[in-house]
């Protein structure tokens, strides 16, 4: 459902990486909502099974609509970017791609694919259906001194590619620079953890977002929370060089915000807590694996920087 | 609930290790259900918070109770294993491990913890309470030709270590020797995904398992069948090798049960299903990681093997 926003972002204004100086194309005050137009990740350069992924212009991928600066927001501070409703179009694309993911030896030539998105299911070749659970892969803030290319993730944010970056989810993400800067895109009409051909259902659409501030609180990575579990997350290009990144971020803040010790915050994430996978496509050269963990809201710890 | 069953195994009819030539306890036809009293993964050996898991006997680690031999079972054929319910005592253990787990470097010297598992609830140190989930660690059949200890998987199943397998799940081991051979144990009150200090709520109890039988067809991993999903897993001893294996596994059945396309498979994989992981400890030496693919249970792949 549309939610009445007071700002419109068209998908023109676009960014195609995270860096420390961005520059805002319009600015709030916490508690306002902005829709955005977001482009699919090829930035329209696929409209048929005839385009295939190597024939296209690699520096339009992955923009990203914005930047949003929210007045007050100061380096130290959490940006709370809470994800009201996406809405794909009708079509979207997935691609196999040479040389990246699990089957990729399997397939040496380039495939595209159009799947249509009616009514809330998505249909792969007319005869595969399956729910559309809209997304945004692309989510971030500026640096703090670094740029860093829409088609990765980082301390920022950037190409988390989260199944769980739906509506309903709430993003905390470490202001780095004066206003945070955030800016979205690479919508996935439906994406699976480890998106392992390197594509989702790669579409465009709207999103609306609202804007929060918390002040002087803000952990290294961004933290999702939902309903009922808070995600933090990291990237490595190993998986368990991601997951140790994550597991060090998740007994942090279980240790500063919700006063576990480190050894009740090892259980706990051993026995209570899930360590997932959000992007795991290999191979994938020069792209990490981005794992998060799944933290249960229970009363012992309901959320490090909950504003529900 | 426990469930009234024909038969019932001590928890002093032990296997160390899944091998070719395992001797059945007890065999069954194809219908009938079995209590299985299992263990501990440390065979009682850790009853207090003064017992840390370096002081151990390790021959006597992830003792699993059977096998169960299941008349007709082929090689060839699936042994299909129903959990109908598992019962844990009210307490068990978790251990941090110098060496073992993503958060291994803070906590170098061994640590036990004893946790009380009370109407459905799991509780640390008195004050982090978390619900109860009750699954079983390893869960296996006879091998081929290798004898693989318990503390590993395979394809026979072993220490597949997946918090699904719960009351509700039902496991498809592909037969590889006339019965299957089928033991259960490593219960555990509550694991996460990842396991990363190594251990569960590692608990003893009781499991009620029903027997079947699908002659003819088989997977060359274990795959779990749950409500609403299904589960491929394989191992490997990075996530990157055991997702690769994991998504051949689960393309193969997609294609040669469902009637996919290599390519549909492909993109299926990654725009639909989630790739997660079972245990995923590191570091771990001499120990894999664990990968499972959930695919959802829809008109067009309801399940390779379903007999539901």
């Amino acid at each position: 459902m549309a939610v009445a926003t007071g700002h419109r972002i068209s998908r023109d204004e676009v960014v195609w990486a995270f860096g420390p100086d961005l520059v805002p194309v319009l600015e709030v005050e916490p508690g306002e909502t902005v829709t955005f137009e977001t482009n699919d990740c090829f930035t329209g350069q696929i409209t048929s099974e005839d385009d295939v992924v190597t024939g296209i212009d690699f520096s339009r991928i992955n923009g990203a609509t914005g930047p949003v600066a929210v007045k007050g927001a100061e380096p130290g501070d959490s940006l709370v970017v809470e994800i009201l409703d996406i809405r794909p179009i009708e079509w979207g694309v997935a691609c196999l791609i040479p040389g990246f993911g699990q089957l990729t030896s399997h397939v040496p030539e380039p495939v595209t694919k159009i799947l249509t998105v009616e009514d809330g299911v998505v249909t792969l070749n007319g005869r595969i259906s399956f729910p559309a659970k809209p997304m945004v892969g692309v989510v971030g803030v500026a640096t703090e001194s670094e740029t860093v290319s829409n088609g990765l993730a980082g301390v920022h944010g950037g190409n988390l590619d989260d199944h769980f970056h739906a509506a309903g989810a709430t993003i905390y993400f470490p202001v780095r620079q004066p206003g945070g800067m955030f800016a979205v895109g690479d919508m996935h009409a439906a994406m699976g953890d480890g998106e392992i051909c390197f594509t989702g259902v790669e579409i465009a659409g709207e999103v609306d977002i609202r804007f929060g501030l918390l002040k002087g609180k803000q952990a290294t990575w961004p933290v999702t929370e939902l309903a009922d579990r808070w995600l933090p997350h990291a990237t490595a290009y190993d998986y368990a060089d991601a997951l140790q990144l994550v597991s060090e971020e998740a007994a942090k803040l279980l240790m500063d915000e919700h006063g576990f010790t480190l050894e009740e915050a090892f259980i706990f994430l051993s026995v209570a807590c899930d360590a997932g996978v959000a992007q795991a496509c290999k191979p994938a050269e020069g792209f990490g694996t981005i794992a998060r963990f799944a933290i249960p809201k229970i009363p012992a710890c309901p959320a490090p920087f909950t504003t529900r």
